[in-house]
């Protein structure tokens, strides 16, 4: 057989086995995510032997020490990793519910029904973790699931899922979870045209896959792009509040995409608030390049440029701007942004509205940090990531925005004139 | 300018005015909508001229007699656009709809907010009753529309757009509705990948332009394929209701995607129900394709080939099967179906049941026709058409369906530990 028509083979039999999960109790599902739970837990040191393999290999080809930190497995992160499959199986069963129920004037009771969307395909790179939480939610929303992992963490990811695959054998289910067992270039592209077999694929990474992913794809793709997120400071916001929002938001976990990158000030209020932010920012280590309006306040500002503005910095880098209005914020933002989080500090709701109806970001904060934007913290339970596409689910994506729904139409009998 | 700027721009100026219509009040929407409704009716004599040109050009390329139908614009037709914008104009609005609140541990208050899409590109065949219908409901639901029509309706989509349009101009919204000034086909390629301009794309039309839309396109697409629906009847089924729904589904309106394809029948049930229900086709004029113990209760029933199964008549012809059993029911739909509408007459609740579960159609139907699977009938109010993409909206869309929601947080400060 060649490659392809093997990756093809791999996602039929993934679709087929995908037809009976819809029928799985709730119970059978938690059972056997616990499962997979015990065998990663008890396989710690096999686990670690692998993800050794693709450490050394990471180390020969000189990768940064950012990327062989997100791909290192330690005992902690395994740990980790069966925890997650745990937390999922306490959240509510999302499959079967019944969304909305109608009586229509002839009699037919009218339903929605949640249903799973079928197979995932899941495209990723460097964390091997993402082997495991993206099975215990597409697996537990009832879809079967198709993995093509980064090389560099090949035979971590690929233990990883023939020990996850170990608590679905028993129950005939071994096909649900796959992994493309190579890493060429090509299975992407092909991946991404299995439109009779996939349903939708989640490419998780840079925006250079996710670009590529959209090119070539036919099924559909949720995109999870990069967060340019932004915090606006009304003129009405209460300082304290702004201070805090603004720290938390670039310093508590710079490298996500839920951080700050650029700050808008309101004229009205710059001279009371920046000497502390600026003051605050540099006593946590933060390179503030602001507009000239806020270089007037601390000679360590540098100044800015149109393609900082631009610019994910994923870092201790911020963009500080002060604006005329309120109205001005909003047109940078619709400018600059990428649809991910902003966040506004003000103690009037007018315009807090304002702010709230006039930008399409997946999230709006309204006095709290960007970093809530997150499945966890905005209570959907885990996330396999957070879409800043529009279309199906727009922001973070739970255990049910895995599913769709289905219309369900019992009659008597009647038949349409 | 080059055609493919103008294109561009024409989409810029749309999702510019996009930004806005948000903020519309729905008294606003409404208002708009009814004077459309107006516009259209005052200028019937005016739109059928413009029809008149493109009927002539219709038959001098000697177009069929169904595709001329489609194109013809009666002033009852023409009425009837009028009347769809009124009706669209009752329903109730989703923009700005809180579809979910809740409070979390730290006091966040989270709520999902329901908001427009932003910019739908509707690239669509010969019926220009499309332009009319599609810009009330992406209106209504808050969305800019870039429409791209067919080459035969080319003459009645521009002057509806203009007409439409006067209703939009006193509130400076014109660019909320436009269409592709010219029909070339590389105008469909163009705004496929516009991902910049275009948040979702829906095709309609037949399944060459959606293959086509879908293997260009970068940006999402929705879209609605054929319907090979099926009814299955159970051996537990009322004689009387499985021949209504079988005559409706096929009979009441062959030419539709909600029609029926393939009857499959119970072999317990067979002996009894076949005789009168091949009468009953035969009667109606409707040709029938047959398995082989289907074609010993009539000689009149034609051999049926696996390709028939596969398709989408469209047409006074019907498949017919008969069955060992449910399972084998349920094979043969997962085998040949669309995912679009199948039926199950039975008095067997774990029969219907497992029919449900069992198939991942837009619409199960149990003891109705096929026939119901339409917005209307299902009380969404109109639909832009029946999504066979289980992403983002399965089935009829209607206003609602053009819509997303984003996250909005209240706090008072807090920050992230």
């Amino acid at each position: 057989m060649t490659k392809q028509s093997s990756l093809e083979a791999l996602a039929k039999a993934t679709k087929q086995v995908s037809r009976g999960l819809p029928n799985l109790t709730t119970e059978s599902k938690q059972r056997i995510l616990r499962e997979m739970a015990a065998v990663i837990e008890t396989s710690t040191d096999e686990i670690r032997v692998a993800n050794e393999k693709d450490l050394r290999a990471a180390k020969e080809k000189g990768l940064s020490s950012a990327m062989i930190d997100r791909l290192t497995l330690t005992p902690d992160r395994i740990k980790g990793m069966a925890d997650s499959l745990r937390e999922v199986a306490e959240l509510p069963d999302p499959v079967g519910e019944i969304v909305e129920t109608r009586t229509r004037p002839n009699g037919l009771k009218v339903q929605r029904m949640r249903i799973p969307l079928g197979v995932i395909g899941v495209i990723y790179e460097s964390r091997p973790n993402v082997t495991v939480e993206a099975t215990a939610l597409c697996f537990y929303a009832g879809n079967g699931l198709l993995l093509r992992g980064g090389s560099e963490a090949f035979h971590s990811n690929q233990l990883l899922v023939r020990l996850l695959k170990k608590a679905l054998e028993s129950q005939g289910l071994t096909d649900a979870v796959n992994i493309v067992p190579t890493t060429s270039r090509e299975t992407v592209d092909e991946m991404a045209r299995m439109d009779e077999y996939l349903d939708v694929i989640i490419p998780r990474g840079g925006e250079g896959l996710i670009r590529r992913v959209k090119r070539v794809a036919t099924v559909p793709v949720i995109a999870h792009y990069k967060g340019n997120c932004h915090v606006y400071i009304d003129d009405s916001a209460d300082l304290t509040k702004a201070r805090n929002i603004v720290i938390n938001g670039k310093v508590q976990r710079p490298g996500v995409c839920n951080a700050v990158e650029t700050v808008l000030i309101h004229k009205a209020i710059a001279g009371k608030l920046l000497p502390l932010l600026l003051n605050d920012l540099h006593e946590k280590g933060v390179e503030v390049r602001g507009c000239e309006r806020t270089r007037a306040y601390s000679e360590k500002v540098l100044p800015v440029t149109d393609e900082d503005y631009a610019t994910e910095f994923l870092d201790l880098i911020l963009a500080v701007r002060v604006v005329d209005s309120l109205e001005e914020a909003i047109d940078h933002i619709r400018k600059y942004g990428s649809n991910h989080t902003e966040a506004i500090v003000s103690e009037t709701p007018g315009n807090q509205d304002l702010f709230i109806k006039s930008l399409d970001s997946s999230a709006i904060m309204v006095n709290a940090s960007t970093r809530f934007n997150d499945g966890g913290q905005l209570g959907l339970g885990a996330e396999i990531g957070i879409s800043t596409t529009k279309l199906h689910a727009f922001g973070p994506m739970g255990v049910r925005e895995l599913t769709t729904t289905k219309f369900v139409v019992f009659g008597e009998g009647q038949v349409r004139n």
